[in-house]
């Protein structure tokens, strides 16, 4: 029996419900974020922890609780579920709204589920995007609100796509629950900012990258796809994933490029870093 | 104690709950629909049901059951609840999704609540609308994404305003939870198509204009505000309400218009007229 997190205590997970006054389900109305537990290891939770805060507060919702606390209940929730490789989705919700439209105390649960981490191959071969003209509404905000994407995603699969990327009459901005990075002819590794989520491995990832090569972070135009060396996306669950089509379009010769090859070694390499010396403190404690 | 309708049965309200696998709650997917009933009564419903399953199609959401079997569920509600006016908010959502992405069978709820209807001295002083350059993402459709109008409630309110008027580079579209018309200054009714809701009262005052107006469904540019003689919107809840200023600029001379009044008038007549019809035949049988 899997547990969950919901207002303060660690239930069974098919036990947890909610009133259906609630503005996530009358609105649409509520925040997001998910990351990485290994072994018991929550990777990168300070990161985590600071975009959810801070997309509370443009939501003007309040979290119930400070950081060391909520630290507390996800150690508490791994425990308890005794996974040893899950993610962790946590919910923020405008709550149980007296007018349907007004937030209210918001209703707060974590959910801990198997990952959905893509195949090895992937990897090796990389994946085709397919392109839709679309920006996120609030895109500073990683909120609930996945509407098109689920509406597109029987689309991008009967065009083999793994994923869909988002596009204006101009520039490109990220996938749909992945950022995007093109590698230029010289060698600088640009990722959009402007109508981009902060993704924690983008951050990771420029980190990485700005020891080894150039990096840019602007506005991207479309027409660069074209002469882009590689390509890939980031994503908690994909780490750096090599896109190498992109609609009908060849990304370089098509295959996974030399630098994409070393920031997915590098990434991982980072993960397994950080696990291993959060493991060593915890140990110690 | 109030009542509600969840997944087949008629329950007290405070005990409706669904579970936080829900894609409403993880993914902000599902739509809603939303009308009056009076003295039992439900009003336009037909209009109503056509909407509803439309958007459900276009979701790819199945409603559980047909037209007339939903009929038989709303009348059921109403005689439980006994309220001699109120609103039926209808839900319908993604369901409990075994990835957290994929829609499945629909939970389906509907919500009777007491009406919010304007103040009186608003539909004769009017009121102010404060633009914003928005375009809802998936126009078509009822769905229950509201996230940019809450967030900019405070906003609005800090300004005076009654609600949000949806702009983009060149056009106007409509307000967060109402359809927009203005009245050229040669008397001719003109609102948007493209972009916005598809109303059912924006329907039923198309209709009633065309019998004494000129009338014309467009896209209509925003300088066209600033030369109008009136300007109102229109919902379920608002009936015809007049617009008197949009941001700074007062429409008109700034008072309630002939043309505004009389198409109140007019539709008020049209929902008491529905509603005497349907009462007789309700007593016939």
């Amino acid at each position: 029996m899997m547990f969950c997190f919901l207002n303060g205590r660690i239930i069974p997970q098919h036990e947890a419900t909610l009133q259906i006054s609630d503005l996530a389900l009358l609105r649409g109305f509520g925040i997001f974020d998910y990351l990485q537990q290994k072994n018991g290891i929550p990777i990168f939770i300070e990161d985590y922890f600071n975009r959810f805060y801070h997309s509370a507060s443009l939501m003007g919702l309040e979290i119930p609780m400070d950081r060391e606390a909520l630290a507390q209940d996800v150690f508490a929730l791994i425990a308890k579920n005794q996974m040893p490789h899950s993610g962790l989705r946590f919910i923020l919700t405008g709550g149980y709204s007296p007018d349907s439209f007004t937030p209210t105390k918001p209703n707060f649960f974590i959910l801990e589920q198997p990952l959905q981490i893509p195949d090895n191959q992937l990897f090796e071969k990389g994946i085709k995007l397919m392109t839709h003209h679309h920006t996120r509404e609030v895109s500073e905000v990683k909120s609930i609100n996945y509407m098109v994407p689920i509406l597109l995603q029987e689309r991008w699969k009967a065009e083999n796509a793994y994923d869909v990327l988002y596009v204006d009459d101009v520039f490109v901005t990220e996938s749909s629950r992945s950022n995007f990075f093109i590698v230029s002819k010289d060698d600088i590794l640009i990722t959009a900012d402007r109508n981009a989520l902060k993704g924690i491995t983008r951050k990771k990832v420029i980190d990485l990258a700005m020891e080894i090569m150039g990096v840019e972070i602007r506005d991207v135009k479309k027409s660069e796809i074209y002469e882009a060396k590689e390509t890939f996306i980031t994503s908690s669950t994909k780490g750096v994933l090599p896109v190498v089509l992109i609609d009908e379009h060849v990304v370089g010769d098509g295959k996974v490029g030399e630098w994409s090859k070393q920031l997915i070694q590098k990434f991982n390499n980072l993960q397994e870093d950080y696990i291993e010396s959060r493991s060593k403190k915890t140990r110690r404690q």
